[in-house]
């Protein structure tokens, strides 16, 4: 078998993707990986589908120049929005996180009522529904709007047999990033986020943003123990073992691999947040300017 | 009396600064203004110094080439950071949100026991002691860190004949961006954020972020009516048309002025949530791109 030493590329605006690579550490452990966090323009779920794509392809730009074999958005967003471009000009492959977190629902659920929770821009974007509908070969036939503010707002859309129901939670990110995880604020906000969703009763729910499983104890103590709950994290990370074995691009060593970082803005916070999310220490850390 | 039509620049991270804006279209009704929102690129409140200050020459020279007559430092991370950097290099007055803030609170307080809350950023920088203690001329004598998690972890910082409570309150951005602004999330944060300041017994509170005047109730609330909140955007308005008249620029002028606005997102988000905090509609506003 040949062996490739080149990294995995792991992108995400901030420390979110961390959830991937941490799953790449557990199922792919000889490999060596390079992780960069936009940390300098971090987050990307609120801004433009224009803006996260001319971001996205400068972060590409810098990857691929450190040599490696195979490009993975670990950010939903960034997925939402550029995969196409990027799939279009890199001649690596290009691994996103919402393909297999669609495909992972097909399979979990039951009666095909399925509920995705994310940002505003992959809520937007539709992004899930559509790769639900690719891989069941289906069509969105209705999209009902429910909820008249804002924050009760979310989406019924009819694809085929299935029912979706979508939603965006914006302060998610933040409260993960503060470390509120489980506290009483948490919980009211979810609560407040899943109450639609929750009425009409789904058996699986899509966490479409990496940052989301760091609050599985909130989501599942308010959709209740009966409902699954889709990490992306784990399934994306299965279609990259497959790739690597496919074309034959496995690092299969027993040394020790190496493990950089890369951030955009100093490392310091992120150093702190991020071993915390590893529960390991980083070693190497650099930071980069990516744009100009 | 001289007629000076050129407009004044206001920068912020995002929308927070409209509060500024807001006060100088009540305050100073003639003048022309250009606002920017670097909402490719908010929050300012979790980078580090480093990329405040790049992000903050970027925006100036963009608004010096448009002509302005004095540029406001509309956000108190940037204010925090950046002033003394773009004081070297405008030709034009700067002013940020941080001094007259500052000023006010000392006018204020009664027994010099002053609360001030805002981004890390803010807070780390500790600017705010800073101006007090340079127009107090007092020098921080003794910092005492209160709280062993980051949730209630506070400063005491005695200067002089000062306390000053000082916290950072990172949350509170997200809440206001997403309109959260009195409901019981709004409520619950603020009461976990504020017990320890609160304990304390300041009677005067610096709303050191712009977005902050926006969740006044429910700070109010929690901290009790007799406690004076401070809002820099009246004081900071009240210096600039101090310079105004003192450098002989005003616009004098009862014609309609001129106001746009330039984002470094797609507009749309900004109109929406920009319209809501000014209470009027937005009719001139375009995206451009500061980097490269």
């Amino acid at each position: 078998m040949a062996r490739d030493d080149r990294p995995i590329g792991v992108f995400d605006s901030g420390i979110g993707g961390l959830t991937v690579l941490k799953e790449i550490f557990r199922a792919l452990p000889g490999e060596n990986t390079i992780y960069l966090g936009d940390t300098a323009r971090v987050p990307y779920g609120s801004k433009s589908g224009e803006t996260v794509v001319r971001y996205s392809l400068e972060i590409a730009e810098f990857l691929v120049k450190q040599g490696i074999k195979l490009f993975v958005v670990a950010c939903n967003t960034a997925s939402a929005y550029a995969i196409p471009e990027l799939k279009k000009r890199l001649k690596i492959p290009v691994i996103g996180v919402i393909e297999p977190g669609a495909k992972a629902a097909i399979e979990a659920t039951r009666t095909k009522r399925v509920g995705i929770i994310g940002t505003e821009g992959t809520i937007k974007s539709n992004s899930y529904v559509n790769a639900i509908n690719a891989l069941m070969n289906n069509k969105t036939e209705n999209i009902i709007e429910h909820g008249e503010k804002s924050l009760d707002r979310y989406f019924e859309i009819r694809s085929g047999d299935f029912v979706i129901f979508t939603k965006a939670c914006p302060l998610f990110v933040s409260l993960a990033e503060e470390g509120w995880t489980s506290n009483d604020i948490a919980l009211l906000t979810a609560e407040h986020y899943l109450r639609g969703i929750k009425k009409e009763n789904p058996d699986t729910l899509v966490l479409g943003c990496t940052h989301y499983p760091v609050l599985k104890d909130a989501i599942s103590k308010v959709m209740g123990p009966e409902i699954k709950l889709i990490d992306s994290a784990v399934e994306t990370v299965k279609v990259i073992g497959d790739i690597l074995k496919n074309r034959n691009i496995l690092r299969d060593s027993t040394e020790k691999p190496s493990r950089k970082f890369y951030v955009t803005d100093s490392p310091e916070r992120f150093v702190k947040v991020g071993e915390r999310f590893l529960e390991q220490k980083i070693e190497y850390i650099e930071k980069i300017v990516v744009s100009c």
